[in-house]
């Protein structure tokens, strides 16, 4: 489908960080899809994944592919934009048109690593002065499936008046070691690649492709089930260029099918997004940890919260397994507040949320109501 | 403990290799610990793991930390010194003083990317050819974990006559689509360095540290369980050099304890290993697959084995989880082969094969007799 707005909005206050810094001239770029109602009270919020962007059911400028849930968004569909009208932002520290580490600061030369480190709440608030701006004083919905979903809890947590419905696939409350280990790998790759130059790479002629790349494929790796992966891949040798049948080469060509795949989910990657956005977004993932914000126990973060919530997590996720979306639903049945709960069997692991999962969309068509 | 004999033999013969190469003149660096008996009947063969070397029970000669399974081998252990005669063989492709890459070829150069690529079984060749030298015949027992694991099975399989009793831990007949995909990533990273130079950089002043480093950490968090880094780390904030607390940095130094642990991992690794072997010995991982050696089924493969077989996995063990030895172990069940079979309780994942678990302990003690 075609969005119904594709738009930039400079927010019209500095946007103050968890930092103590301070964001000025903020530019939230987003996708609309839908009619906003005279009430204002039909606009469901999408956020969007660390690597995703705001075309959530319009097809990307970049790639040319077509929108990252234009299976649960559209006309009719779960999230039915014939009813409600949806947005989907480019969260700030990305680099799909929302400011970033790419974006130029006031001395005309782009930030790279001057840009403040943020958190998922700083994104939150990026997306509450969106709100302000279209003049939605309070979301039908909040969704968001894995960073998105840390983005619907926060807004619950620092925003609770903004957000009657909130739905969180595959996602967590806080980053776990091993989630922050992971990270870790990506980032050091970046870094390790010469043409990342402490960020300042944009306007020479290499970039860090690279180490984005062995950063993709790292995290690629863990978005997917073994069991998904065996599946699709097992141990099953690639066809070789020349048409021959797959064999082992003696050699390090991509032999396996999951050699090849993963070289071209990196090399892929390098060319809608930017080194720095991975630096900082997976930083504000590593620093997640809603409880903490709240005193130390995830409850008070729910504590002013009216929402109803919808907690959906995936069998073979193992990056945010269901233990992790258990937390949560403690948390808010400790808080009073209204909520289902439900894991899904999927056998594609955490990216379960982004594919076809009939089970998903019945879930996601019921709570949005 | 002091080494019995540190020593180095080449090979009177060529080694053979899967891939239709063959090696002359094999330098086999081993260590041995004991005496070896008038009937030549109590040797033990140690198989070391991907990053692993010979010495098993006696210092590094360049870390200078204690031997990797002291826990396990010396007199009085469960592989008992005084008792048998140990010999801990580092495999080739490696770098601790066997042929590999970093091996002078016939020209005077080292072979860098020239070394032909070898699978597990030509390690065994190695290894069994060392055993000629040394006039054994048939061993007591052939152990090892992870990818000893796959040599011990390895020599079960193809040198059946030459070991009474195998003993295989954290180990699998065959790398999985995720196996190969994080080795995939370590590749990857090492081949994206530029001082990795096509593997030509034995002479340069630069080595593709960084990259090795990368290839290290992504490998490491597949060592740890999720349970284990939880324990070890969790969230915990790193203290800063000036003694100041844990606190964010809004920064991209290493905050959290586990990225400081990580990048420590990664930097004092380039400093024992050769890159250039990494590539190779993950290659031969990836390349292994028992069945499929042997007409596709992997009771095939034992067929011929005498060999008294115990298979060892561990229930935090992500890697090689037990549902692989398990595998293994119906396949020895069909192949009529005597095996006991044990899953361990221990939370530190595949590396509790070299941690302090007494009940593997126990086990080894009791199979080896």
């Amino acid at each position: 489908m075609s969005p119904a707005a594709l738009s930039n909005v400079t927010l019209p206050a500095d946007l103050s960080l968890d930092s103590g810094q301070a964001l000025s001239g903020v530019s939230i770029a987003y996708e609309a899809y839908g009619a906003l109602n005279a009430a204002k009270d039909n606009a469901i919020l999408v956020c969007h994944a660390l690597t995703g962007d705001q075309f959530v059911a319009s097809e990307h400028p970049v790639t040319g592919k077509s929108g990252w849930w234009e299976r649960m968004v559209g006309p009719g569909k779960p999230v039915d934009t014939d009813r409600f009208f949806v947005i989907c932002a480019n969260v700030i520290g990305s680099c799909m048109g929302s400011t970033g580490p790419a974006s130029e600061a006031s001395d005309g030369r782009p930030y790279a690593m001057r840009f403040p480190v943020i958190t998922i709440r700083d994104m939150v608030r990026g997306l509450v002065g969106l709100l302000d701006v279209l003049g939605i004083e309070r979301l039908h919905t909040a969704v968001g499936g894995s960073m998105g979903g840390m983005q619907v809890l926060s807004i619950a947590a620092n925003f609770p008046e903004r957000a009657n419905r909130v739905l969180a696939i595959a996602t967590t409350a806080r980053h776990s070691a091993q989630n922050i280990a992971f990270h870790e790998v990506g980032r050091q790759a970046i870094m390790a690649d010469p043409a990342w130059h402490n960020g300042d790479y944009y306007a020479a002629g290499a970039q860090p492709d690279a180490g984005l790349a062995v950063a993709r494929m790292a995290a690629h790796i863990t978005y997917l089930s073994e069991e998904g992966l065996t599946r699709k891949f097992g141990r099953r040798l690639q066809d070789r260029p020349d048409g021959s049948a797959g064999a082992k080469s003696f050699g390090f060509d991509a032999d396996f099918q999951v050699e090849s795949y993963l070289r071209y989910q990196g090399s892929g990657f390098t060319r809608r997004f930017d080194a720095n956005s991975y630096l900082y977004i997976t930083r504000a993932m590593d620093y997640f940890d809603l409880a903490e914000e709240h005193g130390g126990t995830l409850a008070e973060a729910f504590a002013g919260s009216k929402a109803r919530f919808c907690i959906v997590s995936f069998d073979t996720d193992w990056l945010y397994p269901t233990s992790e979306s258990r937390h949560i639903v403690h948390a808010l049945n400790a808080a009073g507040a209204p909520v289902s709960f439900v894991e899904l069997s999927a056998p594609y692991g955490h990216d379960s949320f982004l594919l076809d999962v009939p089970a998903l969309d019945r879930v996601v068509k019921g709570f949005v109501g």
